[in-house]
């Protein structure tokens, strides 16, 4: 087996697993945790893919999501990722929004960056390629999701592979990362300063290049605290209506950023994947 | 206010909040957390005090319990206190299972234990007090459960008020702290070696002394590492029959003595608390 087993514990009748692996496009070990659910006793699952935000790793959305009663009851698997290369020969940074923790889900093409941060081509790939060898997942039934910067990555991954997945959400996404501080600094950091670049990986920009997605479901607090210089739904929204894409955006009243929101809303993004992924 | 909020968000249409304050009792400053319901705007609701295990603060309930959903469906408000007085100048021992973060729930009358480990009192006094004063609690209607060291502390509090609390389970139990290696060390520590001394603070003692329950719910995982040399709900079970105290014991196939196994059957406790307290 390719895979350490860090743990398993029963859970809601399945079973909760974290695994390591030697990941050759990070060149670094990677973690990630996988729910399966009771019915892939009986044959293989579809699969939701849960990418993290900053500073998160598999763990945070693991033991804070709220996810497995709804996986258990639906039939999904879920996997989560974690959301950079890590250790003590990887690239770091002291801030919280980039380095370690904040992979932002591109390929960074700039030192020292380029050698360990390779985070789209291993949740692209790497990553599913091992997923599928493992676990009892069926390949051709994905969804995919996340949380702010993995809000951003499940858009943009999503965008720029069409078909790969066929239902796609997110919670309190950065819609635009070209046109907010941490997605400046971020693909500038890993990218250079070459903004036309940057257009691959920021959602509302592939969806004015012609990008699309079949439709999106995506839930945003009204009193997160970075909706207004951070995520700016409204740039989504504004880009999924021009190239009509049908979008699902539900403002939550008194909800901030934290995982409260996320798992508040975690079984209705699962309900509505498992719908397309039947 | 006589509380400190430490944090408020919002969490399935309710309010998940972390609050300290200075515990006469304890003499230290003492963190627990409360979630309320929405039905709370219409009024006072029923509460259910969740009594954590070892080496647990308010924190791995509320973050890892999965009992959000349930208490906003049924309208329950839950309490989570922390496990013992901490702080620098609060006695300690350097192993897991004694001292800081293992409170037993018990007065303490041994040095250097007896000023600040002053935990039955906080949980049965001082706290509801505060509690009552601050939140939408209807008093009448309290329940208590708890895991591990967590629910020793609710069966045996429990056993001691009678009336007191309308509705009483456990996840796990230690079951009969004077014949366990945890409870021994714990009860000689804080108690001295007089045996007799201990058995206001064992479940099975107590019933076999004639206290009683109106009836009791408990989970236990049969894939539970402490199962065999800790937890002994086999002891508990004798217990309840001699005492004609109706159990309802259910011992989980594949199931660890982690919160995977205490979100899983959480709704169905907090269900069973509702009914008792409707």
């Amino acid at each position: 087996m390719a895979l350490e087993v860090v743990s398993t514990a029963r859970s809601f009748g399945g079973v909760q697993g974290v695994y390591r692996h030697d990941s050759r496009e990070t060149g670094t070990p990677m973690t990630f945790s996988v729910f399966v659910p009771p019915q892939a006793e009986r044959g293989p699952r579809p699969v939701v893919w849960y990418l993290s935000g900053l500073t998160c790793t598999h763990a945070n959305v693991t033991e804070k999501g709220q996810f497995q009663r709804a996986c258990a009851e639906l039939g999904l698997i879920l996997v989560a990722p974690d959301t950079s290369p890590r250790g003590e020969g990887v690239p770091d940074d002291p801030a919280y929004d980039f380095g370690q923790g904040a992979g932002f889900y591109v390929d960074a093409t700039r030192e020292p960056w380029a050698a360990n941060f390779r985070m789209e081509s291993y949740i692209v790939s790497e990553l599913p390629g091992l997923v599928a060898a493992e676990f009892p997942v069926d390949m051709a039934r994905q969804g995919i999701t996340g949380h702010s910067m993995g809000g951003h990555g499940a858009l943009t991954l999503a965008l720029k592979n069409p078909g790969r997945w066929k239902s796609v959400s997110a919670f309190a996404p950065i819609a635009s990362p070209m046109r907010c501080p941490w997605g400046e600094k971020a693909l500038s950091g890993y990218l250079g300063e070459d903004r036309s670049a940057w257009c691959r990986y920021d959602a509302t920009a592939l969806l004015e290049d012609g990008a699309r997605l079949p439709e999106l479901l995506v839930d945003q607090g009204e009193a997160d605290t970075f909706l207004e210089d951070q995520l700016k739904p409204h740039l989504l929204a504004q880009a999924c209506e021009a190239a009509g894409v049908p979008l699902t955006l539900r403002l939550q009243p008194g909800y901030d950023h934290s995982y409260w929101f996320v798992s508040t809303f975690m079984a209705d993004h699962l309900a509505w994947h498992a719908e397309r992924l039947a």
